[in-house]
């Protein structure tokens, strides 16, 4: 399936692995580009839609016990399918600018790390569901697992994961990241909130263009 | 995907629009096989799961309004790949006799009939659901929509669709069943629940050989 990239809008996704800030670093974005002047939706993934947050409930939730590795990988593409179409898609065809905490690459990357898949299979899924649409940007706030998760609170199925899983992981967005430098930013998320946040505005601006 | 038969167990779908009887032909299967001292398990599409039951009240669901066709197609296949994963499978694997009120067929035929996506691609995703899992033989128990519908009290989101819908519906499973005579039997279902019984009979006798 060819990308597919929006030319109106911009669509920024911020990836990485727990503990990178990307919580904060969407924050920081959203009031920079307010302050241009720009109409700007925060969203994420799983979760960002209504289906979706009944989605986010049952696959990361840990009363769920162990789904087969399919399901798991459906139910994301799910979230995904019905996020990209009643979410993403209607707001970049606004002009807005959409940032999204984890898209695809988040699939690719946590799923291809369990191993218990084909990533090839879960990546032909992943596409299927969000008809391929692509970030004008990706920024991973890359982070080593072993820093990232002792920053990091509550600890929902995923993060339960061992370390090995999440270095896996951290491999998994920066092999993405070599393949297309182009509509990608990696960022060392081991600095200051206002440091990491000034690394980042310089690879969004170049896109602003054909954002209203 | 190349079509997946288990040699041990059978596994039986029953397929069809609604209204066919397909619940009572299947109270009368598992009577008749327990009878021949079979070990039969009783299954369905979509709900045959904890998770696919929530699944199930999503996508049948009035209030769910209108999802994405892709959200749609991926909810229904991953509790496909639930119910394969941790019921049919394990049940086949054991020697049981399993017999399932709807599977792919229905899928394809409905989500086929609504137009909204390609048939083809519905089915790549179902059938990677279902690891391409394939019942031994599918029973369409065929019925002219508008006799079904008439039998049919409740409407769920798919039952209140024109009946235009059910015939493309009608038609799609109809056209699974002439690809592969060796694994399908249509039968007319507007005769009595006892006759439409006696009639699938001698289809699933050949496949007992591999039943505990």
């Amino acid at each position: 399936m060819q990308p597919f990239f929006t030319d109106t809008g911009v669509f920024i996704a911020l990836e990485g692995g727990e503990g990178g800030g990307k919580s904060t670093q969407a924050e920081l974005l959203v009031r920079w580009l307010k302050s241009l002047g720009h109409t700007v939706l925060l969203t994420r993934e799983p979760g960002g839609t209504e289906i979706g947050s009944i989605l986010r409930s049952i696959v990361l939730g840990h009363e769920t016990g162990d789904l087969s590795p399919r399901t798991e990988a459906l139910l994301y593409a799910a979230d995904k399918a019905e996020h990209v179409d009643q979410v993403v898609l209607p707001a970049l065809e606004a002009g807005k600018i959409v940032i999204t905490d984890r898209y695809v690459d988040s699939a690719l990357a946590y799923q291809g790390a369990g191993r218990a898949l084909e990533v090839d299979e879960v990546e032909q899924v992943a596409r299927w569901a969000t008809r391929s649409l692509r970030p004008h940007l990706t920024v991973v706030l890359d982070i080593d697992p072993a820093m990232g998760l002792a920053r990091f609170d509550g600890a929902d199925r995923i993060e339960a994961e061992p370390l090995e899983f999440h270095q896996r992981v951290r491999q998994g967005f920066i092999d993405l990241a070599v393949r297309d430098p182009e509509h990608y930013l990696v960022v060392p998320a081991g600095g200051s909130a206002d440091a990491v946040h000034a690394d980042i505005r310089p690879a969004v601006e170049p896109w602003l263009g054909q954002a209203r």
